[in-house]
C-alpha cells in the first residue's frame, strides 16, 4: 500500500465518485471549543464513504473477470457501495448480508441491482457462504476492508481532506475517522501522511466495539467481547484487518471511543447545525469532537461524518431525545 | 440588474459563502421518470441560500455605512444570512422578525450576534417598525428580496447551477426554484440566461400561496389571500417584488405550484435518499420534480433545495408520514 496506489484510484473515480464537502458551524465550534470540520461522507453516493472502496476495486478488475461478476458480504454500506459500483460497469454482483442488517440497506442493496444472500450473523459463517458462491460462479470476493484496492479507494477521501483543510487554512488538527476494520482509517492516514503531513489520523468507535483503540494501545490486533448489539452497526467488526492495523499502528494517534449516546446526540447536532442526515456509526467521529474536546490536541478538528444510511423510526429517536443537539 | 452584477456578487462571495453541491440519486430518478439534479443549497452557511444575498448586500455597503449597523425584517432565513453576513463584518445587525416564526429561527439568529426585534404578523406593520428604526440609528435596511445586491447575491447559485450542470452533461433542463418574493428566482433566472441559456428557471410555491404562478400567468402582479398558516414559512410573502416580477416575467416559465403533503414527503425522500434535511419551503422543488413530472419538460430537472431550517417535531412529523419518501 502506498500513496501512487491511491492517486490511481483517485484517478479512477474522477467523475464517478463524489467530491463531498468540508462542512463548519460557528455553533458546533461553540460547543467544542475549538474550530470542527466534518468531511461530509453521508453525501457520497449510496450514502456512505463505501462507494470509493467499492469502485476502486471493482474499476481495478481485469475487464474479462469483472464481467463474471463480484461478491460481497457487509453489513451494508459496503454492499451498496459494490452493488451501485458493479452495476455501472454492467457487471453482476452478488451481496451476502447479515439477516439483521437494517432493511433500509437491504431493500437498497437490491434495488441497485446486486443479488442479496442473507445469513443468521450469530451462527453463520458468511466467510464459508461467500468462498462457496464464488468458486461455484467464478465471481471475485471483494472484500471490505482488508483488500488493498479498497483501502486505496477509502483513501480518496483522504486527499481531499488534505486539500480542504488547506483551503481552509487548516495545517495542524485530529482527524477523526469512524473506524470499523480500518479501511476509511487507514486509507486517509496514508493519504495524509503524503500529501497533509500536520493532520493525524485517529479512529473513532463505540464504546464496547474500540478492538481498533485497544489494538493500538497494545501493539497487536485485539478483538471485540460481541460481534453485534450496536446502534452503529455500521462499524461493527471483530477486529481490525491484517493489512490494515499495520498501517494504522505506523500512522495513526491514539483511537478514541465515544457512547451510542454521543452518537445519537451528535446526529442531532448534525440534524440542526449543517443539514446533514448521519447514521449512528457514522457519527461517532463527531460525537467525539463535539463532547470529548479533552481527547483531542490543537486548535481544530476534522470529523469525518461517514455515512447516513439509517431508517427514520432511530433518526427520530436521536431527534427527540436530543432535540437540537447542543 | 444584470449579469455583471452577480459576477461581481461572487467575486465578494468567494471564499465566504460555500458552492453547495449538485446532488443526485437513481432512486429520485426513477421516481421522476428523469434525471433529477438537486442544488443542495440547505448545506448554505446558515442554512439557507439567503447567506448570498445577506453577504452580497453587507458586502456591497460603504464601510462608513456598514459601521454603523443594518436592518433586516425576515421570516427567518434571511435573519440568519444578514445577521451572519453582519457579524462577519463587524457590522451590528438589528433584525424584525415575526413573533410567530419558528423558535429555532429566532435563536439562531440572536446566537450569530444580531439583536432581534418581534412584531405580532397579524397586526403589526414591519415595513412601519423598520423604518423608524433605521432612522433612530442610521441602520442601512437590507430588504429580504427586491434589493439589487441582494438579488446578484442569490443569482450567484445560478451561476454555480450553470457550471455544475454542464458538468453533469445537461444543457438543456427546467431550473425549479422555491419562490418567497422572488429574489432567489429571479436571480438565478439572469444567471441562467446569461450563462447557461439551454436552462429555464421557474418558480416553485405551494398551494394557497402561489402569487409569482398566478401573476406570471396574468402578466401583472398578482397577491395572496392569507399571509400566513403554511408550513412553507420561509417562502410566504403577500406578493412578488416591484424588481423581481419583471425579471422573472421576462425570464423564467410558468410556475410548479404544490400541496404542503407534497413538501413533507420530498423532505422524507430528501432524507432517505441525498441525506440532506429539508425545511417544507425548501422543499417545493423537489417535490414538483418527484411528484408532478407531468408539470415538467425535458429528459432532465434541476431542483434547489433551498433551505433546512426546519425543527426537529415538524422533520419527523414528515419521516412519520412519508416513511423512505417514495
Amino acid at each position: 500500500m502506498n500513496i501512487d496506489m491511491i492517486e490511481a484510484a483517485a484517478d479512477r473515480l474522477r467523475g464517478h465518485a463524489r467530491v463531498t464537502p468540508l462542512l463548519s458551524s460557528p455553533f458546533l465550534d461553540e460547543i467544542a471549543g475549538r474550530q470542527v470540520l466534518v468531511k461530509a461522507e453521508a453525501l457520497q453516493h449510496t450514502g456512505s464513504f463505501k462507494f470509493r472502496g467499492g469502485w476502486s476495486a471493482v474499476s481495478a478488475l481485469d475487464p474479462a473477470l469483472r464481467a463474471r461478476g463480484v461478491i460481497a458480504y457487509s453489513s451494508g454500506n459496503h454492499a451498496q457501495g459494490v452493488a451501485r459500483a458493479a452495476a455501472r460497469h454492467g457487471a453482476p454482483a452478488v451481496i451476502v448480508m447479515p439477516a439483521d442488517a437494517p432493511r433500509l440497506k437491504i431493500e437498497n442493496t437490491r434495488a441497485l441491482g446486486a443479488e442479496v444472500v442473507l445469513y443468521d450473523r450469530a451462527h453463520g459463517d458468511r466467510d464459508a457462504i461467500g468462498a462457496e458462491l464464488a468458486a461455484e460462479r467464478g465471481l471475485t470476493l471483494i472484500k471490505p476492508f482488508d483488500e488493498p484496492q479498497v483501502i486505496a479507494g477509502q483513501g480518496t477521501c483522504g486527499l481531499e481532506i488534505a486539500q480542504q483543510a488547506a483551503e481552509a487554512g487548516v495545517m495542524r488538527a485530529d482527524v477523526l475517522i469512524p473506524c470499523g476494520g480500518g479501511g476509511l482509517t487507514s486509507g486517509v492516514a496514508l493519504a495524509l501522511a503524503a500529501r497533509a503531513p500536520g493532520l493525524r489520523a485517529r479512529p473513532a468507535e463505540p464504546e464496547g466495539f474500540d478492538d481498533t483503540a485497544r489494538s493500538l494501545a497494545s501493539g497487536q490486533i485485539e478483538r471485540n467481547a460481541r460481534l453485534s448489539g450496536s446502534l452503529c452497526d455500521a462499524i461493527i467488526t471483530p477486529s481490525p484487518g491484517a493489512i490494515t492495523f499495520p498501517i494504522m499502528a505506523r500512522l495513526c494517534g491514539p483511537g478514541v471511543v465515544v457512547s451510542e449516546e454521543d452518537a445519537l446526540r451528535a446526529m442531532a447536532a448534525a440534524f440542526t447545525r449543517l443539514k446533514l442526515v448521519l447514521e449512528p456509526g457514522g457519527a461517532v467521529a463527531l460525537a467525539a469532537a463535539l463532547y470529548h474536546p479533552e481527547m483531542i490536541e490543537g486548535d481544530a478538528v476534522i470529523a469525518v461524518a461517514s455515512g447516513g444510511n439509517v431508517d427514520h423510526a432511530l433518526f427520530c429517536t436521536a431527534l427527540e431525545r436530543y432535540g437540537e443537539g447542543a
